[in-house]
């Protein structure tokens, strides 16, 4: 198989692993994709002759992630030329972007459209999603999941709107994935707050937000997403997630795991598994059929989520699902 | 100075400390309520003969805390009395004893009405308040704060609204309490959820809640609230706030306080402060005139907000803030 990165800003870091593993060429990079010269030798173009390079190389897979208003556009562009998509988050930054690529991807069902939502496949994430899985805090009630990060100084794309999407699509949007990956349930509104003061110049990109979903069966989930962990914190990024079910509750912080209640006493610290990795799954399902949770259609749902949040902070009205 | 004890439900227990500094007399509780007989000898009444209370003992000091929804009734007999009133919160169920309370308030405003936000006393909430009013993590952007209790298995009168109230004026007024306290900012509007699902036979009682505030300013300030802690957690409670600011986070999590930023590298620890006494606070009002955030309006604004919020959740609507 022939794989094709189109664009520099994003986690195509995600995909040395499989490609090594399940010996995958790199036959065309973009200017600006960092990979290691001891092992690729792909042809470079300009992300702007992306089109040159589906028609050129006809990749098997296009991993894409370009400034971020343009992924959905090159998605397309990707699938109409039979490729599977490893696609940056937001699937798309607005809603009409989204429903010409869930069209186009409708038409291929054939075609693998996953999302990188990379931070479910870390130890800590997969350990705290098998534990659920597994019944041990019983039906989940509420979850609060947090996503921090430091500002720094970030690209000219990302304080414009219509190139960046903003911090909910973003930086939101994996947490949005996560509660929709432990609750299972299904989003019925969604309620959203967000501001750009004190981003320190960076023109509209937002600092704070915040994004209260109901979700069925009365489950509460919470999403906060801010850009200002401090610069000399510990880490760039402070993700965490609480999720109380009527038999306990499981909470990641500082990529730890803890379980309360679930029958013991106290609080416990839990061994973590080992973390999977996202482009392999993608590569089993081309490969192998594998399920996984990792779809087109989780991919178009969290990303109306986000932007039905994004929507609902922009105009303060609660956004409904449909 | 005199003082009562009227309902036997909240924490009048905050009170023994002041009552020994200042030599305050107990001359009256109402039956169920626990004092020390060595040092007190009080008359017993019954709490539906408060006014007989009233009448007979004449006190200076009321301290109320009845079954949730008599509370506001009492307060407004104690202070047709004359008395000073030590209010369990919320200082009203609903909007119109709210009211009535706020309208004899104001006709008497030489006498204190102090809320019981007793938390707000202990020593991590006075170490966290220290260093937000000193600047140190500059200008309060967002705030996520949480209260989660042990269900256990509560009293009659907490399974049915019109007693109890909610668990938004209930218990996630205290964090209410908090992020206004700390951001010194008003409330603009709130959008909030609640349920009562799973709540263990427990009738209208909520299990879950989630208040999410726009304050002035675009400050954004949440506030989670569930009866969900395991029953074999380590603490009843499991307090928390994360006050995100322009140049470090402060947190207080299992009543120890971090900071983050701030000039330094990583997360530091903070040594706590001592704990204030928020009864001494309320009689130092009274004696010497001293200035506090506890205060009338401190009581009927965060009761208002918590009433605003539980609207939001019983009509799935944004309530605005006068």
């Amino acid at each position: 198989m022939k794989a094709v990165i189109i664009g520099c800003f994003g986690h195509y870091g995600y995909i040395w692993n499989g490609m090594k593993k399940y010996g995958v060429e790199l036959a065309a990079v973009t200017e600006g994709v960092r990979y290691d010269p001891n092992i690729y030798s792909p042809e470079i173009y300009s992300s702007d002759d992306y089109i040159k390079i589906l028609d050129e190389i006809k990749p098997d897979i296009a991993v894409i992630c370009d400034i971020f208003s343009r992924n959905s556009e090159i998605a397309v562009s990707a699938i109409e030329h039979g490729c599977h998509v490893f696609l940056e988050k937001p699937a798309a930054t607005d809603f009409d972007k989204l429903n010409s690529l869930k069209k186009i991807s409708n038409k291929n069902p054939q075609l693998k459209i996953c999302p990188m939502f990379g931070i479910r496949y870390e130890s800590h994430f997969v350990t705290a999603k098998r534990l659920v899985d597994e019944g041990v805090i019983g039906n989940i009630r509420l979850i609060n999941a947090q996503k921090s990060y430091k500002m720094g100084s970030r690209p000219e794309f990302y304080r414009k709107r219509q190139t960046y999407g903003g911090i909910i699509p973003w930086v939101a949007i994996h947490a949005i994935d996560w509660v929709h990956w432990f609750s299972n349930s299904k989003f019925l509104s969604v309620t959203a707050l967000h501001s750009c003061r004190e981003n320190f110049n960076h023109g509209e990109m937002e600092t704070t937000s915040f994004s209260l979903f109901n979700m069925k069966n009365e489950i509460i989930a919470s999403v906060s997403a801010d850009m200002l962990r401090p610069s000399d914190a510990s880490s760039h990024d402070d993700d965490r997630i609480r999720i109380v079910g009527t038999d306990g509750i499981i909470e990641i912080i500082n990529k730890r795991v803890f379980l309360t209640g679930a029958g013991k006493t106290g609080t416990d610290e839990i061994n973590l598994d080992s973390p999977h990795d996202i482009f392999c799954d993608m590569l089993e399902q081309i490969i192998n059929g594998t399920n996984s949770d990792l779809t087109a259609e989780n991919a178009f749902y969290i990303t109306e989520a986000a932007l039905n949040a994004r929507l609902s902070a922009d105009t303060n009205q609660t956004v409904y699902f449909n």
